[in-house]
């Protein structure tokens, strides 16, 4: 079996949703599957023993941007890797910084050969190129690596699109050709998804698709999603691409999504997924509860002794009341940070728990009926 | 039994120090105990399970003044109390208030009635009177309350020291009456302990101990130290004050100390103690360990593999190294916040249950010697 394989436990008849098994050196992940983000190695506010045992997460996700310049990625190898470095026993999935240099950096510059970009901490100029990114991943030890990209802002020119897309498309061959250079040498223990880009152009998505399952690789991503563009467009972006990865191979669509578009990604062949949402949400005060959002501020809360969601039984919603959430986002404390968090992300495996239960109990159309017309009674 | 009872263990047959048990509402107490501080109602970076069942905390201390101003002590009466709101199951001790008051806020004017003081939050002006602290601290439902003190900065002349000392005495015994008279109402369930005052002069710390003595409170507190004072000067309050004091009460130290001088507080006869220190030195990135302390942030730690301390059995010291967890604090995060706190404070209980036992086992004067030996040699 391959380092990274990816197994169907049921599809549903109705739609592209499948229920699948991940297998990778850390453990095998139950898809479809939410990744929690880990970026500086750390998932803001929880420790590795709450994701793992607590909520029970398999794979989470690193940003390469952010370790390769903060602490480097050669002190991570120095240090074992990734899983070592931060004690994480579960599988990582980390990106190629591509998005960072392009949303975060200040002045950069895209060249043939790669990206120039400048550190956010610093200003110090650092070279990204498809096949530095390779290495800078393998000396975390990813268990999946991906490929650098080009994800363009929305709107772009179709010809700007096509150029991008072309530059993202040769930067996946050269780092496939790295990459498997690199791994031959050692019994390989990853793989590398490529990203399939081309802004909102389904032309575009669908020869970025194509030239991609060339490369056969062991899973492929959908990228430059939920980059501003309506949602609507979003879907029909993976609907245009989806179709032409292959069937045995795990599907990511990258950064997405609110609650109620998880079964809708789901519903149109993805398989994994990773977003800040319920992370940062929860930070800023933002909840989602199974009855809809709270807005924790809100002096309707004040003294309000019921617990976030009663349906769940995470730690936060078990123990706490809205009013005490409320005092301590409104004192800044920490601890409000820690168990809004745990709630949003229990939130969110929660529904990906629903959604592959659905699917293997042959139930998934019905289930998605219910969240549409949910969030169309919802705000 | 009162509900606030002190019994004595054991007593080292040479220096001051015993080993107790204080039985509240909220659980029996092994003394000496340190009493990690709750500010706003939260143990910062720790959740009340953290601190309950992997820290073992039996009493935490909360602070009047903040929780006064914010939620305000109507809502937590209308919550159901302090122990509900926060979801603690264990005795809290609240402070009056007093410490904040001449610390924190800006404006403050001090009468014969109580304090005028304006809010660090808004500006707005409040007044803390004997009498209202304790009514605070009853819609708390504090296990502990404690009398309006003032607390007078360091220096103060003896004339300024004496009238302030004198001040402090007019009201505790207010504070007393108008608690006798509350909790006569209904069965009493908590304890008011007095403050001894008295700057730095020995003879205004006997005459203060001497008068509160009158009162038969259930125990009594030590003010006014760590102040600005050189260390043999506080030591030298606590020798005056605390002969004078009922053995048979339990005896407070407020807001000490440093990890070294624990032990010489128990010496002198001290029981229960609280401080900022481990909880603040951890956020700010100052360790304590078996082996003295650790500067987080220094470079001589990045690639350092080994846990802060070796013979640590907390969460952070089982899990993390060195090298990450500068990694965290460096990078700003949460988790360096959490995991730091979740260490210094089991440094503090895990010393304050080295001096019980070794009271118990009437080897406290070695267990003296070699933590005064090991300082001088530290650093």
């Amino acid at each position: 079996m391959a380092p990274i394989a990816f197994e169907t436990v049921a599809e549903c008849p109705f739609t592209r949703a499948r229920a699948g098994l991940l297998h990778t050196p850390h453990g095998a992940i139950e898809t479809p599957v939410f990744m929690p983000v880990g970026t500086q190695a750390t998932v803001k506010g929880l420790t590795q023993r709450d994701l793992a045992e607590e909520l029970g997460v398999r794979i989470l996700l690193a940003n390469t941007y952010h370790l390769y310049l903060r602490p480097g990625h050669e002190l991570i190898r120095h240090m074992g890797g990734l899983h070592r470095f931060m004690s994480w026993p579960n599988a990582i999935l980390t990106d190629s910084g591509g998005f960072q240099v392009f949303s975060l950096s200040g002045l950069r510059k895209i060249t043939a050969d790669g990206v120039v970009f400048q550190s956010h901490l610093n200003g110090d100029l650092h070279t990204f190129t498809p096949e530095s990114t390779v290495d800078v991943q393998l000396a975390f030890g990813s268990d999946i690596l991906m490929v650098l990209d080009e994800c363009p802002e929305y709107p772009v020119s179709h010809e700007y699109a096509r150029e991008s897309m072309h530059r993202t498309l040769s930067w996946a061959r050269r780092a496939d050709e790295h990459y498997r250079l690199k791994t031959a040498e050692s019994p390989a223990r990853h793989a590398l998804f490529p990203i399939a880009q081309g802004s909102m152009f389904p032309d575009l998505r669908r020869e970025c698709a194509a030239a991609l399952v060339d490369l056969d690789a062991g899973g492929y991503a959908i990228g430059g999603l939920s980059v501003g563009e309506p949602r609507p467009l979003s879907m029909e972006m993976v609907e245009a691409t989806e179709p032409i990865l292959p069937r045995n191979r795990p599907r990511y669509a990258m950064g997405v999504g609110m609650p109620a578009e998880l079964p809708e990604y789901v519903a149109r062949g993805i398989d994994m997924m990773d977003c800040v949402l319920p992370s940062r949400n929860a930070r800023n005060g933002y909840l989602f509860t199974s009855r809809g959002r709270i807005i924790i501020k809100h002096a309707r809360y004040k003294d309000d002794p019921r617990p976030l969601d009663e349906n769940c039984r995470c730690y936060t919603c078990t123990r706490y009341s809205r009013a005490y959430l409320r005092h301590l986002f409104l004192s800044g404390e920490i601890l409000y940070a820690v168990l809004a968090t745990r709630h949003n992300l229990r939130r969110y495996l929660d529904i990906m728990g629903e959604i592959r239960h659905a699917i293997i109990s042959f139930s998934f159309p019905e289930y998605l009926r219910c969240v549409r017309s949910a969030s169309t009674d919802a705000e």
